[in-house]
């Protein structure tokens, strides 16, 4: 028999075996995997379970001609545990729901697959199930990702008190800088930054260690992921805690190879890494009375730089504040703009 | 302000809220629901999890054609709560992952998610989260159930044992016909049959209850949901169990409309009700010890007619078997084939 090179030739059957061999064996909580009508599990012991769902959609989260089908995987994955560690919770498992069109060849699944359960692997994550069907048009993968979390240990969005700083982990703007400069095929700039530019579009890092660290220790007021952009992130968190922030521009942790590559591109770095998306860095507030526990959490994560970027006031919106110039922060994005 | 017509108008965030409106208040055990990273929720007492995923793509799944937006919610939710009742399971909670067409009328993202949320809220399903995006192709409907199941009471595909009774819920082949009618957008037969034929495919009813008290009950050996058929349900079940089922093609309960439908279109009404999918009915096979407890859940769903269709025997395959006459049950429908 000849191996099958697309979809249409493997089956529905055929491409579930090809997802299962390649997971690792499965941890002794699960009680029914991949298989059966549904996936049994057993839940954390004293916890809530935390829930999310991201979808990542060829032609609007990615572009297969300079996407390769690990990074499609990996980022999706990466996006659902982004959204676990925005609520501090510890990821346990995840079902994946994939549409997928009969011409996908064959390697094309196995890679997307595992550059999907290399990650989930990386953080514990299980695959307990999922979905396969035909997509008469793009590439769609869905994940739901569920973890737990400890009541007193959740961080949510609303929780922000006028007095506190205002933190993101990382920098901003280089997946933004990596997806331009993939889809305009030409660097441009230094070997060394459209490495970084590119990496950080592809295989972005979820900041699952900090965000369950700032959730053990009650470290932070209110937290989000910056899935949306920097700026996106801060109108939002500011309105779910029904505060205003305001921010030195000049804090802002703009990638500096991004910045590089910004300014090859001929647009100004700062906004423009504070409107690209997929960052999936923290961004978080802490209160003056919880500052020496977020030491605490800083001393054990110092391989994730944090910035502070501004404080929390009474009023509403996101504002850029330098001397008495005080400019709103432009919205973020939204997928039917 | 116009009432925005399209979800190119109405925005990401703007049907993030049209979805919230239409939800019943949330019950106290949601810590956190729609609007953060991701939901919180209490686990159930003393029970094991259970997860499923299931999505409808346009074009695969549905032709927007003759399937109204409410039967599109209607029928992603009950596929998915299908596959909860196959496990025993008693349905909680439900995330709902949306690729819309930017096209689509604001008026029909109303009516399917109206659609989806009237069966959820039947069973005491709760939405506590998704995830909207824009889909540049077919619409997509990606839902993920979550429920709960005692550890003894879940029922599983394995465990078919030589001795057991076959059983199926309901009558099969209704929605097959139903889906075969609005798509030849002519009924040819009389308005109650296409009635009943077309209800089962837009409205399937998932025998939520009926999954649960088999659970309940320890009364099914084996159990799972027929969404791909009967003939490839016969033959997955047998296969999970490593046994052979010898089914009486006179006891299988083919649906009197249905049946004057396939007549009416000139084919086999037997084959082609096998064949048919979408029927969410329960199979599943039923010990000789336990059939005293079988029958006092018979007794308390009277409403779900139940059909005996065969016995499990040792050996292989599921075969229909008619005084000396044995043939293999053809498979069922594959996605990419």
């Amino acid at each position: 028999m000849s191996t099958p090179s697309n979809l249409a030739a493997l089956g529905e059957r055929g491409a579930i075996d090809l997802i299962r061999r390649r997971l690792p064996a499965a941890p002794p909580w699960i009680v029914v995997g991949i298989g059966d009508d549904a996936a049994v599990a057993e839940p954390a012991r004293n916890t809530l379970d935390v829930f999310t769902t991201d979808a990542l959609v060829e032609g609007v989260h990615f572009d297969r001609r300079f996407t390769p089908p690990s990074a499609i995987g990996h980022r999706a994955m990466a996006a659902n545990l982004s959204d676990l560690a925005a609520m501090g919770a510890t990821p346990r498992l995840a079902l994946l729901s994939l549409a997928l069109p009969e011409t996908l060849p064959v390697s094309d699944l196995e890679s997307l697959v595992d550059g999907l359960v290399a990650l989930a692997t990386h953080h514990g994550v299980h695959l307990v199930g999922g979905n396969i069907t035909r997509s008469p048009g793009p590439l769609v993968v869905d994940i739901t990702a569920v973890g737990s979390v400890r009541r007193r240990h959740a961080l949510t969005r609303p929780g922000a008190r006028p007095g506190d700083d205002v933190w993101v982990s990382g920098t901003i703007g280089a997946a933004a800088a990596g997806l331009a400069m993939l889809a305009a095929g030409d660097a441009g700039v230094a070997a060394e930054d459209a490495d970084v530019c590119a990496g950080a579009y592809l295989a972005p890092v979820p900041r699952v260690r900090l965000g369950g660290l700032l959730g053990r220790n009650r470290a932070a007021s209110s937290c989000m992921d910056l899935s949306d952009g920097l700026a996106d992130g801060l109108s939002q968190l500011a309105a779910a805690s029904d505060v205003a922030f305001e921010i030195d521009p000049d804090a802002i942790p703009v990638s500096p190879p991004a910045a590089v590559w910004f300014r090859h591109a001929g647009a100004d770095p700062l906004p423009s890494a504070m409107a690209g998306g997929d960052d999936y860095e923290l961004l978080f507030t802490v209160s003056r009375r919880r500052r020496s526990r977020f030491e605490a959490v800083r001393k054990l994560t110092r391989d994730v730089p944090l910035a502070k970027i501004g404080r929390v006031v009474a009023g509403s919106g996101a504002w850029l504040v330098r001397g008495e110039a005080r400019t709103p922060v432009a919205g973020g994005y939204e997928h039917f703009r």
